[in-house]
């Protein structure tokens, strides 16, 4: 079954290398990508050579990608002292249906983010990269919540990673039977999917007299292109 | 901002460790979460020690996790060689907005499983590791489905992971804002998300007396808890 995300045809299969002097649509698509994608999956390796793979939020900022958390993190301080990283964001846009088995697959895009990060302790470029996290979260929010403190700043580890070795995997399209199987008696396609927001839940312990900010009613995730 | 999936305060953070013997609550949390994830984030390092984290198709079958791919694929090569894999599934169930900008964080279910993988050669597991994935994609799928041929077999590499060494973190519930900053004039609360379905695309070469199975009709994945 050629339907993970490794095992497509070469056809179907488009993979961008990112140089950002080019001002190239890789780029764009890449971007576009990180963007849309509200969390990332970051990969480390420790001392004995074990890889660990853990969810976080992040926020692309121009030609970086910021990630952040406590600063007694064990995966923030390995990053810190240089280990070599890997970050990648998936969106999943569809269930891909064919007549044969084996041929069943997602449609799916994909960035993979290689380097070693930059650890982030000016104040100024840390704000710079908590206004990108909570904005990415959600656009307008920063100006609403209340600022970081001096020591929650101190607090919070902040890490760069450079956008130069970084490229895109995408899958689109109808499930690539044989045509021997055309004829096969089941149904074929793709199932589309995307991310909902469900009505917002107010915090218990929100006052009565603060109504949901316009722009949270309204909220929903760029679907599927 | 303790926004991240490594930065919650312990009292909103569970650890589980999966010890299969007990049969304990854990396992069932784990087992769940491994189901109702569409896609996995798989961790290996090559040589250099370089980590990579590439999205894939896996499904849970009793008390290990498959994946399966080209048998060139190099990820694959590698877990086949014996190298330590890290196997993460994530599902992103709200985004928590917190009145100040620090605390904005998600509520997600995750599992993190390590190991080294078990290659599956005999063509009858393989069988069942297919099954099992195109079973978690959609349900009842695998019946209609034309099967593999001893050829898609042996093109097809197929790995076990044991959920021995396997953990889960959660994070429920609303914003953990300081009492402090309870006066705060900003909502706060939960947006929760869902993967939700759109409608069926019929592959463009789907014969016309072909009609979408009820199953798919009413396709739609389990939503947060």
């Amino acid at each position: 079954m050629s339907t993970d995300a490794r095992g497509h045809p070469a056809s179907e299969r488009v993979r961008l290398r990112r140089k950002r002097e080019r001002g190239s649509y890789d780029s764009q698509t890449i971007d576009a990508i990180l963007d849309e994608a509200l969390i990332a999956h970051l990969g480390i390796v420790d001392e004995s050579g074990q890889p660990f793979v853990i969810p976080t939020l992040h926020a692309r900022y121009r030609d970086r990608v910021y990630v952040h958390g406590s600063s007694a993190s064990r995966t923030l301080r390995a990053l810190r002292a240089g280990a070599s990283a890997c970050l990648t964001v998936s969106l999943l846009d569809g269930l891909v249906l064919a007549r044969a088995a084996i041929h069943h697959s997602a449609n799916y895009r994909s960035v993979m983010l290689l380097g070693t990060a930059r650890a982030v302790d000016s104040p100024t470029e840390k704000l710079v990269a908590l206004e990108a996290i909570v904005e990415h979260i959600v656009p307008g929010r920063w100006a609403e919540a209340r600022p970081p403190s001096e020591s929650e700043l101190k607090a919070t580890s902040v890490l760069a990673l450079a956008l130069d070795e970084v490229s895109a995997k995408v899958r689109t399209g109808p499930p690539l039977d044989d045509a021997e199987d055309l004829a096969w008696p089941a149904w074929a396609g793709v199932i589309p999917l995307a991310i909902s927001p469900g009505t917002p839940q107010p915090d218990p312990r929100l006052g009565p007299d603060i109504p949901l900010p316009g722009s949270l009613g309204a909220y929903r995730r760029a679907a599927s292109p």
